[in-house]
């Protein structure tokens, strides 16, 4: 009896990378690691499996109730997909805080996982550049966390006209709660209406706002709360100048307590926020008794791409193997091999193919792996000791003995 | 109300990587995408998440029912954290079988999980290369295929003489079953004994096969099958000198069709199984109607460590940070700042401290993170315009202007 055939589909809100797809994330991740190592950062990686308790306390209720994956193990344990990184680099800084040097300047890129119905942007998985500095409560801090973040969006190829990091204050809203006087609830009404400005419109947006007691006018971003002008200088200094304050921006995690901001795209078809952060001073003491200040950022690798397709920024796919080299018939194999195993010695990549199927096919599977060169091992060309290797995409060929092959590869690096 | 505190501890099972900790993953991965990358494998990867169908009809059951994480997600779906990485794979080149040339040389490294008690080298979770060679029914495919596993032992600093590689034969195996009429639970004895061998003892291990109707002349390792000859004869023209039959080596999963193979440690203390792979021919016929014939192995993270670290082989940290720069004052930051700027440019990766401690302690946090330089910047470095770059771990000075910097740290490299 034969069984049923199984599905060759992926798991629903996740993604499969084939080569063209992993070496655009191979992209994005070394163009991160090689940005922010030069800031200092040092990488660091957890399991995607944390204790359910770790969510519980600092992340909004929604999160941890309909957005998690948490299920129960063998050992009657709750286990959580994290949904987000701080909390795990937060627990790994308070676990070995006596051993870890301040300021602790640490980066990871790992996968974060939230069940949520699929559309754009927003997988049930996605990976998450997290950059974030311990042990310091200067301005300066801030004022790097965003220059990392500035400097990233620089190395994808995007303009400071490409982008603009708008800088909000949690000192400046509680200032306003207290001020108002305003309960929890209406603090969390008036978190909300911020956050969704932009899609309420100015009308609504200020009705909204005049039903909590508050005058459009108390949230003018011509008045500058002093921590954030205290970063928006250094960041001049530092040559930055697409930066600005703007009250709405508050964030969604409890856990921020100071300068939060918000990297926006200016592209009038994808005018929305790329990623952002901010400071966040007492996460920590969630772990232990001392407060260790803390400041940082998420970048996901979706919204990024998405940016970077709309600016025409995407790069080429160019294959890690350069030479296929095909045979006349499977006798030949030998010496192919003998061939690829010098040319490997010269830190040439080269794929060889064993003679399966006939020459022709042979030559169609190179160029369906798109590897730019390929070169054939027939009688002839082991009688006479010359290749012709041929660019797949020029039909251009040239005859090389063994000896200039390497040579012709490395010239061409 | 003080909320109570939260552990730091990761779950069970998994593993926290510091920076430490990171740069020898680094170290480990870096090799292997190198090292395949020659013989022209290109990387892929996936999710974690898989449906659980994708593991029922071609693992041992064993390891879905009791080793795997399984749940059921808020939509219904019966969804698997997975515990390898070939179904996977296989999945993939069955849903894209049209579009990917063969022969098709694929390599990922993810993590994989099992749900079992932890133990050494036996995390609930690690990370294990992947590689595959799909579309080729050749000796020369599990040659190669064992080629790569001798290129990666070579590469990570092992010699011929420190690990030996034990190939068997499925074909072999199941001839010897055909042979002796065995009914299929007497044939999973079999397999169970030969799995077990090394553990068994040589006087217990015949007394079992007896039991079987099997005597020990039948698994002489003389008796060399004919397709692990002919993969024998082709390393050995490869120069691959340390590999030889080995009747007992049948491996674990049943999708295993021909060759398999597996790499022992030959050192007295840690004389086991590295890791191994083989010959699956059949495996994607779950998918669809066509066969794809493919061979690959499997290597893991926490077993490799283990080898290199009985062997000395484990490689000294090296952090990604040149050079610290510590301020004698907080006044100080925007001139160290504008130094980082300026080395940076030059691709030196420089860590800037704040000043939120004195000096003495952020030299100290300088040590703790191991990073190799050091310079002040202080009122008689910003009038002078020279800076003393301290080497941390010989204390030696050298004096240079700002210009001499950039050229010092480039001539280290």
């Amino acid at each position: 009896m034969e069984p049923e055939k199984i599905s060759t589909e992926s798991y629903k809100g996740v993604r499969d990378f084939y080569p063209e797809d992993q070496a655009f994330f191979k992209y994005l991740t070394s163009t991160m690691r090689e940005v922010v190592a030069k800031f200092g950062y040092a990488e660091y990686h957890a399991s995607i499996l944390e204790p359910a308790e770790l969510y519980r306390s600092k992340t909004s209720d929604e999160i941890v109730n309909e957005q998690t994956y948490t299920f129960v193990d063998r050992g009657g344990r709750e286990v959580t997909l994290r949904p987000e990184m701080t909390p795990t680099v937060a627990r790994m800084v308070a676990a070995k805080r006596r051993e870890l040097g301040f300021p602790l300047r640490l980066f990871s890129i790992p996968n974060v996982f939230r069940y949520e119905r699929p559309q754009r942007g927003r997988l049930r998985e996605h990976w998450q550049l997290n950059v974030d500095l311990f042990g310091s409560k200067s301005a300066h801090a801030e004022a790097e966390i965003i220059s990392v973040a500035h400097a990233l969006m620089i190395a994808f190829g995007a303009t400071e006209d490409d982008f603009i990091i708008k800088l909000g204050s949690r000192n400046f809203l509680n200032a306003l709660v207290r001020k108002l006087k305003l309960s929890d609830t209406d603090a969390k009404k008036l978190r909300s209406i911020l956050d969704k400005r932009s899609k309420l419109g100015v009308g609504e947006f200020e009705r909204q706002l005049v039903d909590l007691g508050i005058a459009a006018e108390m949230l003018d971003d011509k008045v500058v709360p002093e921590d954030v002008q205290a970063v928006l200088d250094i960041l001049a200094a530092r040559g930055i100048t697409n930066a600005a304050f703007s009250p709405d921006i508050i964030r969604g995690f409890d856990y921020y307590s100071g300068v939060v901001f918000e990297v926006f795209d200016t592209h009038p078809m994808n005018s929305r926020s790329l990623f952002g952060g901010g400071r966040y001073d007492n996460l920590l003491a969630l772990f232990n008794e001392e407060k260790v200040p803390g400041v940082g950022f998420g970048m996901g690798d979706v919204t990024i791409k998405d940016f970077l397709d709309v600016r025409g920024l995407l790069p080429a796919y160019i294959p890690t193997t350069h030479l296929y080299i095909a045979v006349a018939n499977p006798e030949m194999v030998a010496r192919a091999e003998e061939l690829a195993l010098m040319l490997r010695k010269e830190n040439v990549a080269v794929a060889v193919d064993f003679g399966d199927k006939k020459l022709g096919d042979q030559i169609k599977a190179a160029a369906k792996h798109k590897i730019p060169y390929l070169l054939v091992v027939g009688e002839d060309e082991v009688t006479s000791g010359t290749y012709k290797v041929k660019n797949l995409a020029s039909g251009e060929e040239t005859a090389l003995s063994g000896a200039e092959l390497s040579t012709f590869f490395l010239n061409l690096k």
